[in-house]
């Protein structure tokens, strides 16, 4: 079986492995207060243009999102995000179990808009029984989005500009940013620094074994993260792996290199689908494609291939999913193209 | 410096990263579904001589306890453990965080008796505030404890019944379980599953780069507990570096057989102060030993050892602890031996 | 200025305020263990014809609501609601902060139906990641709804039976019950204490200084239920004060009655605008009405009467809500009734 | 039964009475907005000699702490306490459930000192392991305490002085405070608002139905205080209740007044026992006074007397307690005097 239902496949990429198996023997204190870390976090900093911001990292997306919004929020604030965002739909109510609401709006190709939180904080402000409601205390967006789109420069900032005015934290997981960046190179760090005020530039689904690397503009949220961290279980005894890792990954721009590969692989993929015909779900330009395939074909590509069944349709048609990552090999996308001609039958 | 100060100044115990390299670039579905994980959970089940129970898999220690007994206890219930035990006072309130108390009973060698929890739950019982009151809805202990001492086998078997008598699940938190194992192989793990409704084979402390595994009894606590797994941050997207890391140094012995290592070296660390005529703050037999030392010689080992300061006391003394590890090297024990005698002038 | 924008404006009815004066001297215990509450809860069972029921009084409907759901639910359950739903719009996260997401369905006139109950279980069981996603763990309505409306005996053994099939506990608000009672005899206490694992007899909105009898059907979440009230914050010191009041009201059927009086207001208001051309945003048969008035009628009668602006419409047009309940006065609705021709110009 | 095991046992004062049966046909807006509310919290800032402090009313004890503690506290702090504090031990984990953890500091008397403060503040300032640690976020205090004692002013002084320094915000429990006010007039209103960051006026045990005021210091913890209050579900619908009963308890000096008659019933009560020979289990000048029976004496009173079981002693001896309250009748502690005497044999 070939694996594209997911980024998470393998386990990391060599330039990670050979940093995590030379520091392997190296004594360090523990919990991410070694030298390897602090290493990982200067040169984050540099790459993001951003001496005033910090650095934490902790070992999953999940608990990123949980522990950066949980530190943000007063008890009776909830976040805005997509009705597709991730911490709305997958992840089992971790925002929620924090004790704080998850506000969707409805998204347009998994995004929302500057005007659509200004419209929702300032609903909430004119309302008469504003205090029964949840105040929006803080903004969420993933980039890339979990539907594989991008915010352009203009939206994003736009957000910001919203976000400050109305002084809501404006938050972006970036648990595919490789693949982002990649693809859109104006959403660099330095851009996403200066914008956000706070965003994970996510390694788990990049190459790492696993970890993101959380940025914190400023001191407020910084100042006592690690207690949050600790807290919420996120705090990794041996956190050199994470400093390691990241290292390794960032240092030579494989960040960005191995993510441009992974997102020509994964548009190889979707013209191979379009080519026959199919419509997309959700057109991106990273390493997610949507195409929609008959039925016919689904069934004939999963023999060989794992995917992931977005959405049954109607009229015998499946949205699925295909997923490359930094470490998809040219040979298994090759097979795949050409399965893929084969299943329509040219 | 050579560090004494943790069991986890190291990466990997070389079984371990030979395994994760070899795996490495296997292609495995995520969140832990994958075949290697189930070969770990078939393995430990097996030298559990337990098939009825069930093993999951997450990064760390705050993580499983905080899921474990966020999972086990009515939101009105509490978990009782010795007032040293890590989760009532090395985990940032973790556990208050889902929502619990952490009812603490004084300990005694950072040990708790069958007889307290009878008390305290009897104690509940009868007061007619009751319902004004924590309920006592488990027990936590760890073994080896916080202090480095160990349950005999009567001790544990006397908490399971007055456990079980009274309705309460019994977990052992077991970080250190391999160094248990190797000092006191009469707590094994078939004792251990037997007798608790739920206990952790620790990786992270002995040999992995990271890892704990739970261990349920039956089906009630398994049959949602991947939900509370990903509610709480803990489900890891390349589940299978867990599978493969406790397979690796479960599959040969190497779990007890460097556990037993790591405890000599340590009681040879002990010993060598004892000759001096240091006192120790608890006597132990596993990685973790506790020596008072005159400040001075606190001092001059300092300068080229990592050791932790435990307690100041009176008289110019301190309580230490010196921890060894599965990784710990022998020649780095020999120097500390030689420095220690060269720090008492002799 | 007279008061129809809530059915809390004044104190209590007569016989209520008549029953807390007579009791006033009396000595009782604390907490509701007194011999007042613990004659109401026999009364409540007796009209409910439930004599394996068990009854609780706390003070007011939020605490009832996240009381009720924070018992009844695992950790990483949710509820299903009407997205109109109370819980869900007007209790400022209060379900949330107990660590559950509320998980809303889209309503028809502020209801749902067995079907999407039975669709919104099913999607989530059949979803390939159901583990990481909130489980829908119990079912939430209002009766009468958020918008005036009611259940009929069909719908709600319908729900009754998809969430008894499915394993969730159906949970009715009855913050307005009387006023549904006395609109629609059919759903009365006994088949409401029939269908329903849990569900609260309104009292401060129907003529009560404060209080909401919960009844729950069965042991299961009685058992502890007083320590989840404690916990909540929910437990009176002089709970006497709740049995008090709802025998008062209860033991001679003025609940109903008095409810009828103030149904025939709410319906008196709304003719009289629908003879003026109003449309009604939802029609009701219950104590709030839901006028569309041109914003200058809006206008003229709001210089002398309190009403909701319920919403903004296009076209010079208004959403409101007019109130009625137990204690409005009968010269007070003739004014508004004149003042309505009047601001028609008739 | 004559009843003195609490101060809750009967309804409400006279004045207090009254005020809400000549109010109860008025009509007001909701939650807490209405003048009748206004008029009180003007009343109260005036009496604490307080401009710029501000009054929200809740129900109950259990929830002013919980809402002032949770609404105080970021995640990752705790409330330092006595052992013996309420929130510790008699509140169903009430803070817990808020996610916060209580951390208790062994009382004198039911009190702690600056002292205390200071040394636990700067244990964990000073602990290497802080972050793994819950740090200590405000202190909580009971003024009377839960064993009826009184803090002095220089105590207060002191313990004020020392939180502001270390940045703790202070919050007095007053839910007995009239009966400290009476017994002690140098810790009043002014002097509470002075030194406190938040403060309980207690109404349910001193002669209201139910309600306690908190007096918010500044604009910090006021601003969404609302929000909190309502997300607790401790906003009452009609929240006027609270205003008029207030106001007329204290409007004439009654708080004090009648208090001061219930304390000098209690050191009555105190002093028969004392005169048989009882030691005292404290030693206190307000309502609640403990003496140590003998077996015998207690069962003989018990026939016609509630009172409360505080402690079982060795030696046939009981610590108990006896209440009295702005509503104890001096013919009920007329009679318990005499048959105290008739107890003892004389």
């Amino acid at each position: 079986m070939l694996h594209f239902e997911c980024d998470y496949a393998c386990g990391a990429a060599d330039v990670v492995l050979r940093a995590l198996t030379e520091t392997n023997p190296e004594q360090h204190c523990g919990y991410g207060e070694d030298a390897l870390c602090a290493r990982a976090r200067q040169l984050i900093l540099r790459l993001c243009d951003a001496p005033d911001s910090h650095v934490h990292f902790v070992v999953g997306g999940t608990q990123a999102n949980l522990t950066v919004i949980a530190a943000a929020l007063r008890p009776f604030e909830g976040v805005l995000c997509a009705d597709t965002g991730h911490i709305n739909v997958h992840e089992t109510g971790a925002i929620e179990a924090t004790g704080h609401k998850v506000l969707p709006l409805p998204g347009t190709n998994g995004k929302i808009s500057a005007r659509q939180v200004r419209e929702a904080f300032e609903a909430h402000a004119a309302d008469s029984s504003f205090e029964h409601m949840v105040r929006p205390g803080m903004v969420y967006i993933s980039h890339p989005t979990e539907v594989g789109t991008l915010y352009t420069r203009q939206e994003l900032q736009a957000l910001s500009d919203t976000c400050h005015e109305l002084g809501l934290p404006l938050y972006v997981d970036g648990a595919r940013l490789g693949y982002g960046m990649a693809a859109m190179p104006e959403v660099d760090l330095p851009f996403l620094a200066r914008v956000c005020d706070a965003f994970t530039i996510g390694g788990t689904k990049v190459g790492l074994l696993f970890g993101e690397a959380i940025v914190l503009r400023g001191e407020e949220l910084h100042r006592f993260f690690r207690y949050h961290i600790k807290q919420r279980g996120g705090m990794l005894a041996k956190g050199r792996l994470l400093g390691v890792q990241f290292e390794a990954i960032l240092k030579n721009g494989d960040y960005v290199t191995l993510s441009r590969n992974a997102n020509a692989y994964a548009q190889q993929i979707k013209q191979a689908f379009v080519r026959h015909g199919c419509a997309l779900f959700s057109d991106t330009v990273t390493n997610q494609v949507f195409p929609i395939l008959p039925d016919a074909v689904c069934e004939t590509l999963s023999a060989r291939y794992a995917f992931s069944i977005w959405q049954k349709l109607d009229g015998g048609q499946t949205a699925t999913r295909f997923c490359t990552s930094v470490t998809t090999r040219r040979e298994d996308v090759e097979a795949l193209l050409q399965d893929i001609d084969r299943a329509f039958g040219s």
